[in-house]
């Protein structure tokens, strides 16, 4: 039977490292989001890159740019990493790059996997039923915030693991991976409040992003599974 | 107002790290619970070192040792971690070398801290009633295993950050002192179950430590608070 296991941030990722297994990078809030929101909109090609200076270098070469830190846009940059600046025209059919303060972190850091996809509360459900029919070891990593614990990443990951699980194919044996489920199972009925004491929240409350919020924690907007390839993300359901 | 954060393995302590606050080292199965427990049975100085060769060194030179890997004592050592082996009059005014799996590792990790003291279900309200009256930021480190996180010493965390916060007098301002909260508060009632399905306990279970686990989750068995000076815990409460 194959395992789940979670990883609460980059930081750790060397501990939970399989080679045989595939990761889902999770940054809820709102990197991952984002990129299921764009190719959603038909966004043709994702760049995820980990620092600024590379986004810069792309630009130039004329790509549409995302870049975001610390929660907010970058100027100069086209887009940052808020879902509402992916639901525009101009990214049909493009190549965008995308550089964030956790989430594309988490991608780099985990970018030996096996496979490499993109989770949200975005695709849950097509992600879920894609890792059943998989069959094999799954890692869900958690971007987290700067390489702390987060209380929407760990959430996500609990959901997960409770729709993996809860068909008695996969096996949860870690102490991580049923901790999410619990975290996930006490949040379910009102995950909007459940985070509203959470530090991630209080930062972005304070930027104004509730309708970021919102959209970020809605269940099966998007009918996409971001997949890594030679370091380009594209859409696994489309031909 | 001090800050309380919950770091849930010592991988990720560097991100934790904060030369102003108290560290409390976890390892409720069962390093620090052993300790609690040699202390209140009148140990007079504890030797925790990280590697066997150092503890087999000071047994050469006398010193009563425990030292286990793996949830077994190892064959030529006076003691394993069970608290149970601590009971004993043999180590009334003797001081004891210990090295486990995780907790002296842990310790080893913060030996930077301003303080570092020992918590466990042992010595709950002792440990936290001196931790208000202190008033400074407090990191509570987990030991977790081999660097994974586990249920029971971020539950024991849990624990202390709601005492520590119930009164307003610390605020726990990252999502991992909030999730170890939640996850004692689902714990509560009955933690032995709750830790029914949680790697560890299955484990221990296979080494047929239920009494190791039903004595390591009773609160305030011990009033002592073990705190590390120059390499030596000793009890801060007595003379």
């Amino acid at each position: 039977m194959p395992k789940i296991d979670v990883c609460f941030t980059p930081a750790t990722y060397h501990v939970h490292r399989d080679p045989e297994a595939i990761v889902v990078v999770i940054d809820v809030l709102r990197a991952t989001t984002a990129i299921c929101t764009a190719f959603k909109h038909g966004v043709d090609r994702m760049i995820p890159v980990a620092e600024i200076e590379e986004a810069r270098a792309l630009q130039k070469q004329g790509y549409l740019t995302g870049a975001e830190r610390n929660g907010e846009k970058i100027e100069g940059f086209d887009f940052g990493n808020s879902p509402y600046d992916y639901m525009s025209e101009n990214i049909k059919g493009k190549t965008v790059v995308l550089t964030t303060t956790n989430g594309t972190q988490a991608m780099k850091v985990a970018g030996d996997a096996y496979k490499l996809v993109i989770g949200a509360f975005s695709n849950l459900s097509v992600l879920c039923n894609w890792l059943i029919e998989q069959d094999r070891n799954v890692v869900l990593l958690c971007s987290g915030w700067k390489n702390n614990f987060n209380l929407e990443d760990s959430m996500f990951a609990g959901a997960v693991v409770e729709k993996l699980c809860g068909n008695e194919r996969f096996a949860e044996t870690t102490d991580a991976a049923l901790s999410s489920k619990y975290l996930y199972q006490m949040a379910r009925d009102d995950p909007f409040r459940f985070l509203s004491n959470s530090s991630h929240r209080k930062r972005l409350h304070s930027l104004k992003l509730k309708e970021d919020i919102r959209y970020s924690l809605a269940i099966d907007q998007a009918n996409v599974i971001p997949i890594m390839e030679e370091g380009l993300l594209r859409d696994l359901l489309r031909e």
